[in-house]
């Protein structure tokens, strides 16, 4: 076994710079959506992303069909009186050479009742496409699959 | 879409240290937490912390008090026979103009009987800041949330 | 409290390089589990790698050994319909002055029936020895153990 050299050092300094950037790009998105900040959220896909799900039978298309879908199911809480985390982690970021990021990641979604009990809700996997738009990163594509629903 | 120019590669890798230095910093100061290293745990404070739970009618203020809070704690984890694991993650990390790090975080507690099942104890969020004293991060004030308890 | 230095944040990125590195090896390393990949999952260890879990008498050493455990666990859980998702996190990642690095982890296990409920299934600490081979972090040993077995 070797001590990494200088230019192993800085380049895994650059992959840990986009590594971190992926994260915290992911839990500022992720706080949006479980606060019900449902216009900012979307504002994290590009204008023509596409979002699947197993339980709709096409993609959702676009920030304005994607932040309607978020402010159904934030009133949908509200009237059960629960609080949604998503929580996404473990995650495989894969640079492409078109400069895109493709990350496969986990999400488990926990709820909790006001005044009650916690618990596991779903656990599930997604698969992005992130493309950097004005500096920043956006979501392209995504994939969510259900592991309830396999 | 463009690939990242060096100063930007350099900038991400800038922040990506500080995003996995503020990671390493909540890993050590919960497992310091979970083992019921008091005093350790509470020199991840400063002097004059504080800390306000939505369970106290006040915040702890100082390192005597949190490391007094966590030996309560412990041992009365230790009457029940129950293993906490404190997971905090989803870091919005938001440095300041001074310095200082706002970190918006959730944290899942999760509980273990001996011998028995696992559960999600509890599910907060948490918003710290962080300041730096002799090249450490240290939390300056914290404030806990609870879903149960919105 | 004062900004850091130019060249604390160097190091900071550096230091971040590896953190995230550690990150993304645990990531692709539980995602191969997950999926049952086991020879593609025992390659993340060294030849001569050393696995202890509290449920084994002896340690299981090198590749073959590991791989066929996975195997065997992979056709269980297909047996149950229940689908697995290791998580690994909180995260201390501590190198050693030989190049290695000893990482402090904890690990949920979340189990989801298929049709059905998710539950955490376990709660698990890891300390692992991490070493470089041709430029890639490798397992050399794990020591796996229990919250509900302590």
């Amino acid at each position: 076994m070797s001590a990494p050299t200088e230019s192993q050092t800085r380049s895994a300094a650059e992959a840990g710079g986009l590594y971190a950037e992926v994260q915290q790009f992911y839990a500022r998105h992720m706080h949006l959506l479980d606060e019900g900040a449902a216009e900012l959220w979307a504002e994290s896909f590009t204008q023509d992303a596409s979002f699947s799900v197993p339980t709709l039978p096409a993609p959702v298309v676009g920030r304005a069909g994607l932040s309607a879908a978020v402010r159904r199911s934030a009133a949908a809480l509200v009237e059960a009186g629960e609080q949604h985390r998503h929580w996404p982690g473990v995650f495989d970021v894969v640079p492409q050479q078109d400069g895109s990021v493709i990350v496969h990641s986990y999400t488990t979604v926990f709820a909790t009742v006001r005044g009650g009990e916690s618990r596991v809700h779903r656990v599930c996997t997604c698969t992005d496409v992130l493309v950097r738009e004005g500096g920043s990163l956006l979501v392209r594509s995504r994939r969510v699959d259900r592991d309830d629903l396999r």
